[in-house]
């Protein structure tokens, strides 16, 4: 399904707007990044502020840093976050002095086994400075002395995160989120907003939503936990399902999908059958188990005390690239094509779980009567036996299926076990669902 | 087990009685044949009103076929129901008018892969009409002007079906039914109904019986949703098994078990361990999940609204026989002595349910003491170890099954669970449960 | 896990002590018995009056026999229980008088297939007499008048059981039992009770204990049905689980657990881990399912209206051994060696079933802030992603205990469950458990 080149300029042209900007989990470059992508769909800004209880935390004050430089004994620049702002500890505290190498390489993080790798890295909850270098850089400073001014404060503010909906058929609703904390790296950061945008601009284009889609962008971690703080009762109450997405590009041939903690939600399900070939949409996806030792913000969400039916869906993930957290992550890593890729995925996805929740029989006492409906032959030979009703040749096949979906349609059974009875895909039911319940036979329903 | 040749014969009489009646869903003809079974079993014959709202349905009025004829060009009689009343489509509508040929075949049903078989057409709920004729009349018809006499009104009557009881030790209830409209059908018609006469005698001379018995017959579908909607409290409150007779005659070796759509009632477990050879009792069986697509009434009692612990018990059925809803359905295809096996079968099953329940120990806190019962050696040494009374030799075994029983009775194990833990047929542990009952140590529960 | 040599010798000279006295399931022996043990643990005695009734049993009088003989036609003395206490009939009642070889037959127990062993024989409930000699003294018997003298008179008593606790943080019961009816046999009786003493002085030294752990000698199956009686409203507060301990001794290279009815309480599951080869306590055990057809006190427990999660833990059980229930039965058989190696298995079970509970985790919303905690590297990069705290060297699989801990801990999955998603065993996660009990992020909850 190739998109039209439209689409990946504007993602590229997005890519590269956002790209520089210096982000952190607070501060004027997570905000900046959110207000870039409000011109295309409109996020709502909201902070806790620094300093509240969420939870078990207490949310940080906000890191305004507006540039970090480190010089050497020559008075060569060595690290200047105008020129790569992963070079300065994220949440540094503000220095300006001068020290030994010695002293210095106590603050400085380098990578040996990749030598022009500068990584990123953070010290968010303990005060500390540092900066970040090449192995390359890190082997050739020599003794002296050295000067380092890390220009930040830190300042009574909150915790941003933002969100808007696309409203449908039901208030039930699914989550889309991701995160958008890290500075200048690609798969693992501007994968998933992107996806993120690529796909509201996609539902907003549906013809019919039977759900309604909310689109969420917070700082990681922190960010995701201050959310449901606020929406705890909203969440409770609408959330149906959703998806973390997160490190959506890359060069793996495969999404992974990481199941929730229940294990069993209709999102686990559907995701599972694609993992095992069904659904025959050319999804290839692999399927793992919650884990609670990794991951994202499904970590949060996957809670004991929430258990909300979140999974997380990415391509290309730690452990399996070497640029993960360092500068090696660029857009060449992660291609804006790999992301399409995914967003077509993902929306193909969201297209089944539509209906892949609860048939309810309306008229559940007895079978109802099918030929008043002209759903059932008027007359009972054998040239009729074969047909569901008097025009469709050979419809005896959707005959079984409205059969199948009223017998089994209790409630209690999901349309993959409707679909796995009637020995197709729950795609294929869409018509003669939508059939059953234009005539009031049907109701799909859904649960958190 | 072979029976007396007088069951033989009075089921081949009431055959033979029952087999030229002009029946329908409604009408004279399903009245006139309930009336004859009446003279065998207390049938009360009871009526729906046409027009009556039943559920999703409303009851047709009554066809009343005085008879119909189709004379062709050369004034040669060529359909006439009182020679066959499969001759008529029925539920056809009055007409008395010459057609040519070519309206006459939009109006004739034939089957070309069996020439000589007059096929059995309805039309209930659609207003038509039409005759039935064997391939090679319908191949010799030559172009001219047809008559045809369909001799028939439609009447404000009702839906009607019968049932009797045969009452038990208990209140709960096993519902026994057949369908009783197809007119001059074998397999797939009478032997239902006769099985149900059979088995009514049968259990009318039983010493003893647990539940109550309900023997109904029916027109197929909307006569199962009549009686379900008067007498659906009834069901819901009384109602712990049954079956639903249909084509129990035919040449097929084995019986089939057709599960309720619960698919764990006693009933369908029980099935499912005749199946697999348990019970030892000769039967040879195969057992099918539910299915909503096909089968006869239990579509209605399986609806998911009603979700009644219905099976279908069947032999020779829709896909096995060349005569399946034809001419070719009569009595040598069906035979008495198939039936009749059919009735002993069905007869030992039942015997076998009545044990089937959950038994309760009525002494649960501890073992009760057996020995001031004479179910324990009174002395504890070697000799006496392997016995469970002074009197029995070697009767480990049963002291074995009296403390599995009232260990596994807490109400919550079925029988067939205890009868395996006990390496044993429920059927061998019949004589130990009656023992146990005497004493006032064990009750034996059934739940619908 | 080598025993000081005083364990050996003190278990030996109780065994020495207790063995010769002249038990039954009441009277003076048990009681003596239990009153010699009541010098190493508080045991206090309880008697429930003969004549009560007992869910469906009544308890017995007491059987005081002082002294039975018999003596051969040449006045030799043939049995006298002053020399060995299995040679009367348990229960016997008085006599005193000639009787014929004849008439005696009736009454002497032996074994043919043993010919030096005597038999223990009993009579608890049905009146009767007799004495129990060696298959070769029974075959040397030579017509003529003997003269049989049974000193005994039953006496409104009552039935005794005694019982201690060892109280712990928790009010939650653990029971230890055994039964002490049985006169001068070793492996299937003394075994138990002193395996049970020998429990008491370990646990009575350990530092900590989570539950209270209660000590329970009795009469088999009256004694245990007294008890329950007694205790039932505290038993089915706080029992959570417990071991019958019987025939621990002997040459057997495995313990055996036979489960408790549930078949799914903690110690079950802990026990059938062990039979796995989990938690790599280097026990050797084997596991079986409940069964109610033989076996000791857990019968009674076990029973419907009780279903306590009690199991038994044995070591050369009947049908393992020739000296089942004949004086074969004796200390050079059951061994205090391998009486004590059962000890320190059972020991060290108790110490995992500990920790085998339900984690609760108190901070269940969102991921608690581990690095405040200092449970969590407060800074992100490379080098510490591995770690769980700025401290500890490869730490990383401490942190994903914690994490899969507090994730998992929602008072459903029990430890073995965390365990097995740690790859580790329930002691391995000791540590940690108590770190995070600590840190007020972890409780342990039991459920009976």
């Amino acid at each position: 399904m190739p998109k039209p080149a439209s689409e990946h300029d504007f993602l590229e042209q997005c890519f590269d707007d956002l790209f520089p900007m210096f982000r952190s989990i607070t501060g004027p470059g997570i905000e900046q990044s959110i207000e870039y992508l409000t011109q295309f769909m409109p996020l709502v800004l909201e902070k806790v502020p620094s300093g509240s209880k969420v939870f078990d935390w207490t949310t940080p004050r906000e890191w305004h840093c507006q540039r970090a430089r480190l010089w050497g004994p020559n008075g060569a620049l060595i690290c200047d976050t105008d020129i790569n702002n992963l070079q300065v500890v994220n949440y540094s505290t503000p220095i300006d002095r001068d020290v030994s190498l010695e002293e210095l390489k106590q603050h400085l993080h380098h990578l040996p086994d990749l030598p022009t790798a500068i990584p990123y890295v953070t010290s968010y909850y303990k005060e500390n400075w540092g900066f970040c270098i090449s192995n390359d850089v890190y082997e050739s400073l020599s003794n002296g002395t050295y000067r380092v001014l890390i220009e930040a404060k830190f300042i009574d503010g909150g915790v941003p995160f933002a969100s808007c909906v696309l409203p449908g058929e039901s208030e039930k609703e699914v989550l889309l989120s991701s995160y958008l904390c890290h500075p200048s790296l690609a798969n693992n950061e501007l994968s998933g907003p992107l996806a993120l945008l690529s796909l509201y601009r996609r539902l907003s284009s549906w013809k019919k939503r039977r759900y309604t889609y909310r689109f969420l962008v917070n700082p990681e971690t922190i960010g995701s936990l201050c959310f449901i703080h606020r929406y705890q009762d909203h969440l409770n109450k609408f959330l149906v399902g959703g998806l973390i997405l997160t490190c959506v590009g890359g060069p793996a041939e495969r999404l992974r999908y990481k199941a929730s903690r229940r294990g069993d939600t209709i999102m686990d399900e559907l995701m599972f059958a694609l993992s095992e070939g069904k659904e025959g949409c050319g999804i290839s996806l692999e399927y793992q188990n919650f884990d609670p030792t990794s991951g994202s913000d499904e970590r949060q969400y996957c809670a004991p005390g929430f258990n909300y039916p979140m999974g997380q869906i990415s391509r290309t993930v730690y452990g399996e690239y070497d640029g993960y957290h360092n500068s090696l992550d660029d857009k060449q890593f992660m291609g804006i094509d790999s992301l399409l890729n995914s967003v077509d995925a993902i929306e193909r996805v969201l297209t089944v779980f539509e209906i892949s929740g609860y048939p309810v029989n309306q008229s559940p006492f007895g079978e109802p009567q099918l030929g008043k409906r002209n759903l059932y032959p008027s007359m009972n030979s054998q040239s009729t036996r074969d047909k569901s009703d008097d025009m469709t040749i050979d419809s005896r096949t959707k005959l079984n299926r409205i059969l199948t979906l009223l017998n089994m349609g209790d409630g209690l059974n999901r349309m993959r076990v409707v679909a796995d009875a009637c020995h197709c895909s729950v795609e294929e039911l869409r018509y003669t669902v939508e059939e059953l319940e234009e005539q009031g036979l049907l109701k799909l329903e859904v649960r958190s």
